[in-house]
């Protein structure tokens, strides 16, 4: 088999059979095949497409690629849940606990943000001590005793997306809808769950620009689901503006808290009960959606769901003191509010604008190897439909930088109303 | 400016800037680029095109990324003839001397065999002694003494187009007329003719299928001689039958004295007075196409033409024994005749098959690292519209191997009758 002809047949519109796709991915891992041929080929799949049966041997392929954790030593089922990505997205830190209260098991590995996007890891290293281990046996341990562990994508799994990822990065092939849910899909198989929930997120702060996209995205990565036997659900979400009010790391962190304690954004919240109350139903747990709503608000409401977010804290070393008290967390040294310039009523707050806003301010990374200022963020005060009148809060932004006239006409803009 | 960047314009269909295309080759070429980034950009362009604008920068680009010779020194025009690849064609051979007979200035440069389409210059090596060297100033006093050169691609012309090429050969992005019109042209215009001639051949012995890609290719390559102020004309030739009779190094060398006592193949000498009138044109010799073709067509009969060519085959070192008596060719050590099975009307002599055959027989190269048999390869015994009996010979096998059933079948198969 040649490399130069399996480039041929997918620039040809053709179907690559499973023996061409194992036989690049497996390949191109090993070095056997060059960068150069896998980018062709990127670029082959990125005008051509994949049907739904090839992008699941992809998936497959790169999940074979690297150790694939086997969970099945945790009772009852294990649920994982992925997001798209966006901006002010703290879900995967409510939920959990919430969910892990009422008897659901989350296993979940996360990642690091960049760009606009903020990332779990980083948002949990904003407590102080907190540690993202890596290993399996503490994780299963974690999971069976607590009912949730968040950790860092263990080094061994999925070294095909890796590799294809970082040469995604580099030549435009980024956007292709069969090279994101393979991507998104075969880290997920290889960390061991059995049931998926996906969160599929459109707007100018997520990836997909369009409702459309998003759910060609959804319907695609379930029928992986389907075709490798998983249960795999998604939700589309609006990514228009940023979720929920605070955007940056412990600032999130402050704003997952709150809504614990049920006084969270009322966007955050109903996100996170509609989101859970599907795994529940995927843990078999409930069988019906509105009861599985109702025992995780109560949760929320009688305090199980914060309780379990202070043990899961705990659990990974994290200072719980700061749970308790989250004034303890630092305060950058500049906050510059920005007021309304006229009356109106928020037609639009760009997630995408935000996002790099509060990048710039410290709060997130441009390239991988940027460190991230965890106090510095950008704190929401109106809500798209809210009414404003000049001179009123707009929103706040948290910095430890200079120099940041830029950043704040950025942000200004941000705002339609 | 970021090479992902210029990807990603390319993808989306956009036309890169002059910009665009110098900062790519620049940095392509001083290795500043790396392979897998020109191999997306190029797979882009094999799905999106390019304007004729931008492969007339493209191919400036490339033509500067090393030498361009200066041949103003040289009395006269300068003409130049390029085809793009068949079988059997031994036209420059023939072309050269008639042209140079009558007072043109044929500087050429030409390239080897690979896969079904023999190269000229290992045609003209099958002349014991010949020299095909790539130094400038010789190349300059030889067109200006005897009207005519022919030598090897110099290693420092055009090292964008080598390294673009040998890239394209691995990752399926050939066949793109945007990358073929440059590759031609860049290499034609870095060699310093002020005319140039192409022949685009199409058919099942040629790199261009059908009549209407040929002619696209030829519309490009004549656009760009436009924007970069050279007289580029075409013509279209058919290649679903092989040039004349004999396929393979020696025996072609054999055909084109042949061919210059004017008693040479209908087909062949056709597309040399014709191609010639053309360029007799073009060096503003003559400005009839008519009393050019006359011309040339006295200097076959006259002698003049062939007396041209062993004086260009002695001034480059070939022994002109052979020229002027070829029965001292080296003779293939097995020679197989094919008879045809029935009686009929040759429909097709497919050219490819033909090409592919002579390759096996040893007259050509797989990979570029083969050696070539110069006495080994095919000739033709009828030609297409000839009545055939059974039993009557189609064409005779040269070659030096000892196992060749499965040639056999495959050159049997070429005739359809």
């Amino acid at each position: 088999m040649l490399m130069e002809e399996i480039i041929e047949h997918k620039r040809d519109g053709l179907t690559l059979t499973s023996e061409e796709i194992h036989f690049f991915i497996k390949n191109y891992v090993n070095g056997e095949i060059p960068d150069y041929q896998a980018s062709a080929l990127l670029m082959a799949i990125y005008f051509k497409g994949m049907s739904s049966y090839e992008v699941s041997i992809l998936t497959k392929e790169m999940r074979d690629s690297g150790e694939v954790w086997d969970l099945s030593d945790i009772d009852g089922l294990k649920v994982d849940k992925h997001s798209t990505g966006g901006v002010g997205d703290k879900v995967s830190l409510v939920l959990g606990p919430m969910i892990a209260s009422c008897g659901a098991k989350l296993a979940k590995m996360s990642g690091r943000g960049l760009g606009h996007t903020g990332g779990t890891l980083d948002k949990l290293e904003s407590i102080p001590g907190f540690d993202i281990y890596e290993t399996k046996e503490e994780f299963k341990k974690q999971v069976n005793e607590i009912g949730m562990a968040i950790i860092g994508q263990n080094e061994n799994l999925d070294p095909a997306d890796k590799k294809l990822y970082a040469l995604r990065d580099v030549t435009a092939t980024v956007d292709s809808i069969p090279l994101i849910a393979s991507s998104i899909m075969s880290k997920k198989l290889a960390s061991g769950a059995d049931c998926i929930l996906l969160d599929v997120k459109y707007g100018s702060g997520a990836f997909m620009k369009t409702k459309e996209e998003a759910k060609k995205l959804g319907d695609l990565m379930s029928e992986i689901g389907k075709h490798l036997n998983k249960d795999v659900r998604y939700e589309v979400t609006d990514m228009n503006e940023p979720l929920g009010y605070a955007v940056g790391n412990n600032l999130e962190i402050k704003e997952v808290i709150k809504t614990l304690h049920n006084e969270g954004p009322k966007d955050l919240t109903e996100l996170c009960l509609n989101s859970g109350a599907i795994m529940l139903i995927q843990s078999k747990i409930y069988d019906d959606y509105d009861k599985a709503y109702e025992a995780l608000l109560n949760n929320l409401k009688n305090g199980k769901a914060f309780n379990k977010f202070v043990e899961f804290v705990k659990y990974q070393k994290g200072d719980i003191s700061y749970i308790l008290d989250p004034s303890k967390f630092s305060v950058s040294k500049y906050q510059i509010p920005i007021y309304a310039e006229k009356n109106g009523k928020i037609a639009r707050i760009d997630a995408f604008a935000i996002g790099k806003g509060s990048m710039h301010l410290g709060g997130g990374r441009e390239v991988i190897t940027d460190t991230i200022d965890m106090s510095a963020g950008i704190v929401l005060n109106k809500k798209v439909g809210d009414a404003v009148k000049k001179g009123e809060l707009l929103c706040t932004l948290y910095t430890n930088k200079e120099k940041v006239e830029d950043i704040i006409k950025e942000v200004k803009e941000a705002f339609i109303y």
